[in-house]
Parts: structure tokens; sequence; C-alpha cells
């Protein structure tokens, strides 16, 4: 089983690594870009779960370590196959 | 229009912050997870593109700024609507 999770700023919060690569992006000639945020991708292998089970513990691993709840959401999916998307 | 761009360590690579993530996870209890990857999350707005351009534009960034090719893969998709994945 594959979890694959994203957390990422929430909108109010301000992302000054998403403001840098803006402004990079900027000096190297993409002046079409209007805003960039950055968060983070994290793929999890998991071990003799079935889906349901791994979707409650993938929850509840976010919420004690891989998201900050004050300032990141986080979404995620579960896959059975480890297909690369 | 939005690109959604995943950057992940490649398979061959040391990931040392997916490790610590892993080790982090097993001494919380989560001892089903067999492996940890962690790579970057970057959602881009651009204006005054379609989508064809867009995907153009998007590959180019990323060869030239987000992803390092020596040691990174990169993926994306480009929406048209600001919607929320």
């Amino acid at each position: 089983m594959i979890a694959r999770v994203l957390v990422t700023p929430k909108p109010v919060v301000n992302d000054p690594q998403g403001l840098t690569v803006k402004q990079g992006l900027a000096s190297l000639g993409f002046r079409e870009v209007t805003d960039v945020r950055i968060g983070k991708y994290i793929e999890i292998n998991l071990e003799g779960t079935t889906e349901h089970e791994a979707r409650q513990r993938v929850e509840e691993m976010c919420r004690q370590l891989l998201a900050n709840h004050v300032i990141e959401d986080f979404r995620f999916e579960i896959e059975r196959e480890h297909s690369r998307r």
C-alpha cells in the first residue's frame, strides 16, 4: 500500500520560499508566473494494512508528525499498487 | 492556469530526510511504514498562456530552476481552473 501525502502552507500563511522561487523564475524570464506556493510531497510505503486501515493511520501520521496544523493543510491518496503517478 | 509540480529524489539517491521521518514514525508506533521518500510540491499560477504554452514553459522552469536533474525527477499537471486537488 502506498500513501501520497501533500502538505501545503495554508492560503493565509506567508510562503517566503514560494516568493523567492517566484522572483527567481521572474529573473529567468518567466514573467507569466503570478504566484508560487511550495509544500511537501511525502510518499509512504505501508505493509500489511487494508486500504481502510491505511487511510486512518496516514491521517494520524499527518496529525502527529507530518503536518503542522497551525500553518499547514494536508491531503493524501492511498494506492494499492506502487505505481508512479 | 495552474501547474502542480512534484519534484522527487531519484530512486537511486539517498533520502536522509525520508529516513528521519520513517524513524520518527516508527518511534510514534507506526511500525507498518517500510519506506518514506520526501519531495517538493510546487503550485505555480500562470497568466495569459494557453495550456500548450504553459506545459512547455513549466517544463523549462523545472529544467532551469525547480529540479536538480542530477538527483531529482519531476512531473507536473496543468489545470485550467484554480481548483484544489
